[in-house]
């Protein structure tokens, strides 16, 4: 599908419900939001739906958002990868058919939607919702400007990574002029921490062990920890990045516990390695230099396996 | 002058220096060797100074630079809001009529050169050099392309700080097309950290206080503190965003030793205080988030002196 044809799509359809990846990050839940108010501006009734509820980080991305009452008749999926990413509360949208149209920026996206529009290029799933709008020319309003500019700084560490294109900064010189408080929304994503979360940040460096000649870092963070810290498991969320930060590592590796023996593993990479290609080989995805998977087993079982994956990568040398 | 006297300016001198500020950051070197280039590349002589030598951290910038033997004829400030700012090496440069143009982006420049271009609106030095060479026309080298971003990422906090306009991101989005590596360029600049730089934040947290309701935090760095890190100097340079990261914070004072009985204090606000207007009571300057000025004494004159005008602003009662 291109632009005119999701524009021609959205006119022809009503009663939308918009999903969104479990975990959510401001990427899927901007696009959610901005293309929610988007159809409402249009006449239409959507909603946006998660399977873990929305953070309250977020909040500023959902002020005055009330869910509509309507009988659903259209489903899109935006920033999801793979429709199992939409979360053990949603799983009924995993059968077969249920989604019609899916807006997404993974290079690994799994078509799994009856229309699909995917560019592995863009930075952000709301950088292709930021171009569909321009195209389509209707006006857009501050808190859509508000929901797509949050989308594309956080999936770029604010314009910092590899995947910001000289089309990020077009849309981000456009959308900062709708005046929403750009500045106080980066402050809110990217600076301020809780003394929480300043401990939790000092806690995860400190016990972070290095493998390869220290060019790997890996952090290992369980449901205990996390408690111990008195933090949100939200707040653990940008801790993915830290491994990545220390001089020389070219490999970080966040192995988070999501359930009783299920690890979440986050991995970031330098421009040296490929990060969704690690996560593939345990049935993972994501970007190049951002990726992730899911592990099964004990701490140690998971962490043996991810090693050893590691080593096999001969990091040390290089 | 405007432009196009900027550039008669420099078709009708020759045998530039240029003069960048003490303590140099990414703007001052970006904007120094992004004008030296250019005016390299026009045929001209030209050398950069600095009081303070050129710091390892920004060598990206002088790679291949070489300063050139010539009889100096005409003096180029970059970046320097007081000539005074030039430090103690160049002091025979702050002498009446010495400096022929200055190029600044601080609101508090005080116009000490004979020709000045100063726009208290632009991001960075190296967005007025960038919108300069644009309307100048001659094409730019990816060596000056990443000089200009180098300044315009770091004096935004790439991207993130309110002194972001839109023009900073048109700019970005055609310096990244230059292919120089803007995000290894970020990676050091804003990720990378050595584990002595991860000790030196985790001290530096560890042992902030905080005062009026938790509203101002405040880092005292003495040299000692510095040398039992073992750490550059250099590498203390943006710790004066941390106090500002903490959730609540508003006020954010870090002051460092420079020499016996001389501290420098590197003031932060958020849209609630202006750190250029705190800090002009001690005779400093700078922007309306990120200001600095020099106090005498010991650290705990100095402390007390800055905590009067702390408590002066009624934080707490807000």
């Amino acid at each position: 599908m291109d632009f005119a044809e999701i524009g021609r799509f959205f006119e022809e359809h009503d009663n939308y419900t918009i999903l969104t990846h479990k975990s959510p990050d401001g990427d899927t839940l901007g696009a959610g939001f901005g293309l929610c108010a988007y159809l409402r501006d249009m006449g239409k009734k959507a909603n946006v739906l998660n399977s873990d509820g929305f953070p309250e980080r977020y909040s500023f991305l959902y002020r005055g958002y009330e869910p509509q009452e309507f009988e659903e008749k259209c489903v899109i999926a935006v920033d999801i990868a793979d429709i199992a990413l939409v979360g053990r509360n949603l799983w009924d949208y995993t059968a077969e058919g249920k989604v019609d149209l899916c807006i997404d920026h993974h290079i690994s996206n799994r078509s799994y939607a009856k229309y699909s529009y995917v560019d592995g290029g863009a930075s952000a799933a709301c950088l292709i919702l930021y171009d569909l709008f321009k195209e389509l020319g209707r006006p857009i309003s501050p808190q859509i400007a508000l929901c797509l500019y949050t989308g594309i700084a956080t999936d770029t560490g604010c314009f910092k990574y590899e995947n910001t294109t000289p089309g990020a900064h077009m849309a981000a010189a456009e959308l900062i002029g709708y005046d929403f408080g750009f500045a106080i929304i980066n402050r809110m994503m990217f600076d301020i921490k809780s003394k929480g979360r300043l401990a939790a940040e000092h806690f995860v460096t400190k016990n972070m062990e290095f493998y390869c000649n220290e060019r790997c870092a890996v952090i290992a963070l369980t449901t205990e920890i996390m408690e111990r810290c008195g933090i949100e498991p939200a707040e653990f969320e940008g801790l993915a990045s830290i491994p990545l930060s220390v001089e020389g590592v070219d490999l970080g590796i966040t192995i988070k516990q999501r359930h009783e023996n299920v690890y979440k593993l986050s991995v970031r990479t330098t421009e040296k390695l490929d990060a969704s290609a690690f996560c593939k080989q345990f049935g993972g995805g994501g970007h190049i230099r951002a990726a992730g998977c899911e592990l099964t087993g004990t701490l140690d079982e998971v962490k043996s396996k991810v090693l050893a994956a590691v080593n096999a990568l001969g990091l040390e040398n290089d």
